[in-house]
């Protein structure tokens, strides 16, 4: 049974919906979405530029220095920010017991892709420059995001980088064409993600001459083997799915060990309620459960 | 005429009043208070022990950094934290240029009277041991904790220690009776804080032998000459409107600089709506004028 705090963030879904379909109806702004989460407590939030882009740490009281969580915010490469995950990846941060490191990559429809993996790739190496080890970094990220820890490591290895020692992508959007059957039968159960939405949020972030079968912008097309440990979570209710479980098929597929945590009845990045919804605390415990001891911990 | 933005307060405190009223009701956990403010931006938030007791810096980039807000946060010394009061007591840092430390002095009912005056001078003490000079901190708070900025001096005073440099109270609540004939006037425009209300919170702050005219708890009785210039912001439509023309009578009496800012139409502690209701903007640029020559800067 779903918790009264994992519902409100269906609550959000319905609200953002309706101010996509309503612009004159009182909504919340993009800021807001990180209301759902409570604060972590004991985790400190500084401000910094990586590989010349905003970027926040988020440092837990006593943590591992020399361990990195790499985090990639979700909002359909249009949204979301440093101030939105905040919480939600101090979090997982703290649970980790690793610091951790958001960073605002560009956003459509002002950049287009490449400029998300690109920016990604650019972190990620800005990130070895200080001396973190690629076996000490794993790459996290819900949604857009979610994809982004995986295509971003395809771009860091085109340059010739080493791997990041992991990813735990959740709710990640892998699909740009929104062929998963999961926007038929979850259709009445996620009030946001119609295929027809996600195909036009697909649309600005590829630009005019985008390709959505480029395996860069969707894993799914990508040659993934070769890259390590890969740790899925996905609500059982949103539409988005497929895009977990195709993603988890088509890396299999090529040796990656990977695992998929599918929660019955959560919607959409329900870790978002993380410190309210039980769902979402055991979420971020079984990601740091999982991703610990591939980080050497 | 009130912005759409700082409506949101007068609904904050009708769902606190509804809770009150109905504990059943589906309501915001305490924490949920700090939503009402946007994120500031900019600001490093830094978890941090003050003589003891659990506290956060907030360091805005490029700030001075041997100036100090000390910042006490309302929540009728019963409620109220670092967290919920981060992001705006965030803004007036970075309005005025300088870091802010927020205190979580000891609540009400487990600590009662004088635990909260004794526990600010403590971290007011624990400041200057830091190396920063009196005449470079100032005491601000909201609701109980405008009072504190007032009441914790005297208690510095009382030890022997040099006064800060000014104080900017803003909604204090400064008279454990509530007898203030805004109570009456405004009764029909504050949605929570009714006579009735406050007289609850003052028994249960002040404890079993508590007086509600104790100096330390009702700086309306206190002898404030001799303190640093005082600026109080209070909003027009709120119970505790009183409170505030009363302490800056009381102080003027006798010799203390005061200026009272009234903002008409606004609800108690209308400046947690900072970065989205312009005249929460207003109030924390106006405080940022005031205090900053009073710091030398």
């Amino acid at each position: 049974m779903t918790s009264k705090q994992a519902e409100a963030v269906k609550r959000h879904w319905v609200a953002a919906r309706l101010a996509m379909t309503r612009p004159d109806a009182e909504h919340p702004d993009d800021e807001s979405w990180g209301d759902l989460t409570a604060e972590p407590r004991g985790v400190d939030y500084i401000e910094a530029e990586a590989s010349g882009l905003p970027a926040m740490w988020l440092v837990p009281k006593r943590c591992v220095q020399d361990r990195v969580l790499l985090c990639l915010h979700g909002g359909g490469f249009g949204g979301g920010s440093i101030y939105t995950h905040r919480k939600m990846f101090g979090h997982l941060a703290k649970a980790t017991g690793v610091r951790a490191l958001i960073l605002d990559y560009r956003l459509a429809p002002s950049h287009t892709h490449p400029a998300q993996v690109d920016d990604v790739a650019d972190a990620y190496q800005w990130l070895l420059d200080q001396g973190i080890e690629s076996a000490h970094i794993a790459f996290t990220g819900d949604s857009s995001g979610g994809g982004l820890a995986i295509t971003a490591q395809l771009r860091a290895r085109e340059r010739g980088l080493p791997l990041p020692a992991a990813a735990m992508p959740f709710s990640p959007w892998t699909d740009m064409e929104a062929t998963g059957e999961s926007y038929e039968s979850n259709e009445e159960r996620d009030p946001f993600f119609y295929a027809e939405t996600v195909r036009m949020l697909a649309a600005t972030f590829l630009g005019e001459d985008g390709d959505p079968r480029d395996p860069l912008a969707s894993p799914l097309y990508a040659d993934l083997s070769g890259l390590g440990p890969i740790y899925i979570q996905v609500g059982g209710d949103e539409t988005l799915l497929d895009d977990a479980r195709m993603l988890a098929e088509h890396a299999e597929k090529v040796g990656v060990v990977v695992v998929l945590d599918v929660f019955p009845g959560m919607q959409h990045t329900f870790q978002m309620a993380a410190g309210r919804a039980p769902e979402a605390d055991d979420a971020i415990r079984r990601m740091a459960g999982w991703i610990d001891p591939r980080l050497g911990l």
